[in-house]
């Protein structure tokens, strides 16, 4: 099949049937009609923004986004305060949600809304919160997207099918936003996928200017803001995501197929996922999930993992390599490394010899334990019973000890409890996808 | 005691007594009444040198050296010839030896004596070969150490009893020569340690402008030849027998006594030595010792001893400390390692993302091996598994393929065949000393 043909077929996997539109438009009707009423007589505007307004959504993936707009003579309290109040009314089933401020979350006619407060501004200039610029975002993408509503949609699909669709902590990849402007910087799908084999770390794009260049000492891509020159769109997006973009790109136009934009879970025996956890040495430390929005708690565990890697780093067992995750209830850091055990001795560094003072107090200590210690490179050292000597321990020992390094919330938990698994038992973490990636059972190069 | 009474004690120790100068002097006569006869009319003449001929020798280590002293117009392979001839006709039972060049080792009335040619010079810039600067150091001591003779005795004694005394490469300590310049510099055997428990590794003794300094950079003791001052006397002494001598030093002033000039063999217990060998990880490379000359066999044992270090180092085992020795019958390389077994995977590197021409070379070899790539840090990586994950394994492996990495001799004696000794089997390098020392059961800091 031709990449043209392959695009064809992909259209109907990522373009919204007349079912799915209709809702919305019944859902958008019966809310305007309530924002209208609860409005009327009130200086607070709305606006339709996001990819429901810009006709960009996801197939299956209907969400409708409506910002309030306040003057700027609101202080910010009362502009949380009346937010939250009008959103409640205008929706079914609300609950609140968390961003640079509080907003409602719920339903319209059972179809997702977000109703978000924010200042009615010009331009970026006069940005209080980081939500005031989502409607100068909206403003600036509406006219240029027109007739590439679908080329949006096939780049948001052929990120999702790869894992890097969304800028979330957890998952660090595109933001809707950022595909919009690919799309308008690039034209179209396919050219975009075609620029995106070659995108580099030190890629700027200018999507205001309308040009794209690389710059010495830029170490993540740069996707200048049109509407804010100072921000970065990419900001989120990691290194690693990049890459498996720029290699999702180069597999797609080397072999075009319509499993690109395909979600397929990939297929992952257990049984081998054992077989690895028996003979590699792969430790799973879990924790309960503390109560805090997940983008939060995606910073702590990060934090958490490197803090672990690093800690048997230290001590010499030769991480190889660290992952974190978490279901509804736990979090869960995995670590493999190179060395379970470790010899019962290792030997301490003394002063240089030079150092009389220093040299005399350690060599009184050595002989009050009873150690002999030796001369390399001109310094003293002693050999000294090392105090853990199996990775597992050492894991448990910093988590007992170190659960501040864990960041607030995560730290609480884990001083809480924690369990170190070992072996088999790792898939207690019931999570076969990250285990099978996390042992190299299956590819994870975006492809 | 006091400082003063130990000295006077350790004196018996380390001066000649009346038969061992008898000796000497017997046999001196009967040398010279040689030589006289041999180098009768000939333009070649002779004299004594060195410990002997300045009476500097330490009690029990008498030995005569006699230079054939050839003019300059002698070309360097007359000499040589000339020299073994005469060498050979003076003495009883001799045997060549090697330093610079040839050189007859022999007994004249059982004493021990080195008959050496070299050419008659003025001054240092008229040197041909290394041992041309002997008879110039001689003529410059010989009166400025008159009177100090046995403070050059007690000196030598005192480091010979903390295996620091000879600037063999076996040995790596202070010449003879050096010990005499210490003493004529500081005055006195007491003068000299007080001095030297400040010695650093960046002091620079000038002997001839009477005058010690410190030098930034300096990276090891630098002793200024007073007959050559592009020479360092202290080239040979290592930096780890500065600081075993600064720190015998300080213990000798501190606690004054007798011990310090008595070679006491160290009570090592061998069953304490297989506990350790049992529990820890430590490794002998075993092969038959080259018939090379003792500074060639060390020079070589020392590189294939840190060849072996970087390759465990390289693969992950982590070592601790390395040393080396030899034997009559064998060469011994040990090692001990913090890591004994390694993980059956490890990770290897790819190339960056950007680079897709490499990125395609290393997918291609991964998918024809079955592996499934992952990407870190913009790069792609892939697990493999190990080659080896056995310390000891290693060893054997680094040693049957890389028998060249242990110098010119020993590399051919290794490729005819050695043994890696593992555990209590290390105790077949049958030296309990040198175990206990690796081992950390005795001290191992000149004191």
């Amino acid at each position: 099949m031709s990449i043209e043909e392959v695009i064809a077929d992909a259209l109907k996997l990522v373009t919204p049937d007349e079912e799915e539109r209709e809702r919305g438009k019944r859902a958008e009707r019966t809310l305007r009609s309530r924002l209208d009423k609860v409005l009327e007589g009130t200086d607070i505007s709305y606006e339709f923004v996001g990819s429901y307004a810009r006709d960009t959504w996801l197939r299956g993936s209907l969400e409708i986004d409506v910002f309030l707009l306040f003057p700027l003579s609101y202080p910010t309290e009362e502009l949380e305060k009346k937010g939250l109040e009008i959103g409640i009314e205008v929706v079914d089933e609300h609950e609140l949600r968390y961003a640079a401020h509080p907003y409602v979350h719920g339903k319209v006619e059972g179809v997702e809304v977000d109703v978000v407060p924010c200042y009615r501004i010009g331009d970026a200039s006069e940005i209080r919160t980081a939500v005031d610029r989502t409607p100068l975002h909206h403003r600036w993408l509406k006219d240029r997207i027109k007739g590439k509503e679908n080329d949006v949609r096939l780049l948001k699909g052929f990120l999702k099918a790869g894992g890097i669709y969304g800028a979330e902590y957890r998952v660090k990849g595109f933001s809707g936003y950022l595909c919009e402007l690919l799309i308008v910087f690039y034209g179209s799908f396919l050219e975009t996928v075609r620029a995106g084999r070659n995108l580099r770390r030190d890629t700027v794009i200018d999507v205001k200017a309308g040009k794209s260049y690389r710059q010495r000492g830029n170490e993540k891509l740069l996707v200048i803001d049109p509407v804010d020159e100072r921000r970065n769109v990419a900001a989120n997006l990691s290194v690693d995501n990049l890459a498996r973009f720029v290699q999702r790109c180069r597999a797609f136009l080397t072999s075009p197929s319509i499993d690109f934009f395909r979600c397929v879970d990939a297929e992952v025996s257990l049984q081998e996922i054992e077989r690895e956890l028996e003979r590699r040495y792969v430790y799973c430390l879990k924790t309960a999930r503390p109560d805090i929005v997940e983008d939060n708690l995606y910073t702590q565990l990060e934090r958490g993992e490197r803090k672990v890697f690093e800690h048997l780093q230290r001590l010499g067992f030769s991480p190889l390599r660290s992952a974190s995750f978490a279901d509804e209830e736990n979090c869960y850091i995995l670590v493999e490394v190179a060395v379970r055990e470790l010899s019962p001795v290792t030997r301490r560094m003394g002063p240089v010899f030079e150092d009389e003072k220093n040299v005399e107090r350690f060599l009184r200590k050595c002989r009050s334990r009873n150690q002999n210690p030796f001369i390399e490179d001109g310094r003293f050292w002693v050999y000294a019973e090392r105090d853990v000597r199996l990775a597992g321990e050492a894991i448990k020992r910093f988590a007992g000890r170190e659960w501040r390094a864990f960041g607030k919330n995560l730290g609480e938990c884990v001083k809480n409890g924690f369990e170190v698994l070992e072996g088999k038992s790792v898939t207690e973490c019931r999570n076969a996808f990250e285990l099978a990636k996390f042992l190299g059972l299956i590819s994870d190069t975006g492809v």
